[in-house]
C-alpha cells in the first residue's frame, strides 16, 4: 500500500503504529527520526524503524505516508520543520489525544499541504511510554477518531480510513470541537482527576503506609496516572477549557453524593450510586466490531 | 481445622470464603442463611453452601466457625440475632470494608462472646455482586486486614491467621482507626470519585455518544464505579468523617493543578503530573509474597 512511512516521534505509539504497519505488510521501509537520537537509534535496533533520520525533514523526504507521533503541542513546531519536503500525494496523520488545536496548527502552517492531513486520535495507550513498549497490536480492536477539514483531500481521508482499519481499528469521524468536547469527559478528566488522586495521597505523612494497604481497586481507579508527564501537560493545556468545563461536573456530582453522606440520607445515597453502578455495569468498552450510535 | 462454617450472607464475599474454605478441606460443612430466601437457596445449589439455614441464629447453631459477609449497617443487627447461640470456642469474623463501627457494634452487642470476634478486612472484591460470582481464589494472593481488640482471646486471632493464610492471603493487623483512615484514602474516596465520574457523564445530554468514545483508561477507571449499591452506601456512611476528609485532601490536589491549566504555567503543570506519574509507576499491588513495611 505504502513505500515509505516517514515516522515522527518513536515513542510507544508512533513506534507501534511502525510495528503494525510492518506486520501487515503496509509499508515497505520505515524512516525514523525522535528528538532524542539515543531514542531513534534504539528505535532502530529493535526493528521499529529501518533507517535512523538525521531530522524531522529528512524522515518526510521519500515518504509517501507520514506520522505525527508528538506531544500535541510540539505538533506546530513539526509540521514547519516539514512543509517544505511535502509532496501532495503524502497523506499526513497524527495520533494527538486533542484536535482543535492541531487543526489550528494544521491550518496556520501547512496552507497549501493542508489537503494532504487527516487528523487522527486512536484511542489507545498505556500507562508506559517509549519505543521499548511498541506493540503491533496496540490498535487491534480500538476506535480510531478522524476529524477531516472541509479541505481534507477524499482519497487521502479514505486512504486513512483503509489503514486504521487493516490494523483492527474501528474508524469514526467527528468534529474537532466534538472530538475535544467528549474526550474532555471521558478521557481527560479522567487522568486530571488520577493525577491529583496520586498527589493527594503523596502529600500525606502516612502515604507509605497508604499506599501499601491500598487493593486491586486502587491499582486500576489510578493506573492512568502513570502516563508520560509531558504528552499529558500538553493535552491538559491544549483542551483546558472542556477539561476545567468537565471538572466542574464531576465536582457538582461529587458535591451531590458528600451531601447525602454530611446530612446523612441513605436512601438518596444509595439511589445516586444506585444511577453510577447501573451506568456502569451498563457500559462496554467499544470494540471495532461492535455497533456505535451515530453521530 | 473446622467442623461447621456458620455463613451469614451468601453473597460474593461470604460465598467465596465458603468455596475457598471448602476446596482448602479446612471445613465439613458449611450452612448458609442470606436475608432473601432465593439467594440462601442458590447458594446451595451452587454447592457454595450445604445446608440452607432458615435464620442468622441458625446458622450459627454448631458452627465452630462463623464468617459475618452482610453490608457493614446491618452488622449490629446481626450480632443481636446470633449471640444467644455463641459458645466462648466459636470464631467469629466478618469481611466489612470499615472497623471502627463494626468494633463499636460488637461491643454493644456481643458482651461475654466479645472475644470471639476477629474483626477482618480481606482486599478483594469484584465490581460484580453475588453469589454466582464466588470464586474460591478470591482471596488468593491479597491483603487481609485483621483489627483485634484487647479483649480478642489470642488463640481465636491465632486461628483467623491460619485461615485466611491457608486460602493464599497475608495477615496484617491494624487498629480500627487507623484501618479507617487508609481505607477512606485507597478505596473509600476512589469509590466516590468513580460514583462521581458516572454520574457527572450521565447528566449531561450527549452522555451516550461521550460512552460510546470512551477507552481502555476510563474502563480502568470507572470499573469500580460498577460496585454493590447498598454495600457502598453503607461504607460511605459509616466512614464519612474519615472519607470527607480524604475529599478535601483530593480537591486540593486537583485545584493546584487546575491553577496550573488556569495560568497556564506549563513547567509546574508538567511538575505536578511527574509526582503522580512517578508514585504511580512506582507503586506495585501488595501481593501476599510482598513484603511491607511494618506498622
Amino acid at each position: 500500500m505504502f513505500e515509505q512511512l516517514g515516522l515522527i516521534g518513536c515513542g510507544l505509539m508512533g513506534g507501534s503504529f511502525a510495528l503494525a504497519l510492518k506486520q501487515a505488510g503496509l509499508v515497505q521501509r520505515v524512516v525514523g527520526y525522535s528528538k532524542s537520537p539515543s531514542t531513534t537509534q534504539l528505535a532502530r535496533e529493535l526493528g521499529v524503524i529501518d533507517v535512523e533520520a538525521p531530522s524531522a525533514l529528512l524522515a518526510v523526504s521519500g515518504a509517501d505516508i507520514v506520522l505525527l507521533a508528538v506531544p500535541v503541542a510540539a505538533t506546530e513546531e513539526t509540521f514547519k520543520s516539514i512543509r517544505h519536503l511535502l509532496s501532495p500525494d503524502t497523506l499526513v496523520m497524527d495520533v494527538g489525544s486533542t484536535k482543535s488545536d492541531i487543526v489550528a496548527a494544521a491550518r496556520t502552517v501547512l496552507r497549501e499541504q493542508l489537503p494532504c492531513f487527516v487528523p487522527a486520535h486512536p484511542i489507545a495507550g498505556r500507562e508506559v511510554a517509549g519505543v521499548r513498549h511498541a506493540d503491533a497490536r496496540l490498535y487491534q480492536d480500538r476506535q480510531v477518531i478522524l476529524t477531516p477539514l472541509p479541505e481534507t483531500r477524499p482519497d487521502h481521508l479514505a486512504r486513512a480510513e483503509q489503514v486504521w482499519k487493516a490494523l483492527g481499528s474501528r474508524v469514526r469521524h467527528m468534529t474537532p470541537e466534538a472530538h475535544d468536547t467528549a474526550y474532555a469527559a471521558v478521557s481527560h478528566l479522567p487522568h486530571l482527576v488520577a493525577f491529583a488522586a496520586m498527589n493527594a495521597i503523596a502529600a500525606q505523612p502516612q502515604a507509605r503506609e497508604f499506599l501499601s494497604l491500598a487493593g486491586p481497586g486502587f491499582r486500576d481507579f489510578t493506573r492512568i496516572a502513570a502516563s508520560d508527564p509531558s504528552v499529558w501537560r500538553d493535552i491538559l493545556l491544549a483542551n483546558r477549557a472542556n477539561v476545567l468545563a468537565q471538572s466542574a461536573q464531576l465536582r457538582a456530582a461529587l458535591d451531590a453524593l458528600e451531601a447525602c453522606m454530611q446530612t446523612p440520607d441513605g436512601p438518596a445515597l444509595q439511589q445516586l450510586i444506585e444511577k453510577a453502578s447501573d451506568a456502569r455495569s451498563a457500559w462496554t468498552l467499544p470494540s471495532a466490531s461492535a455497533s456505535v450510535p451515530d453521530n
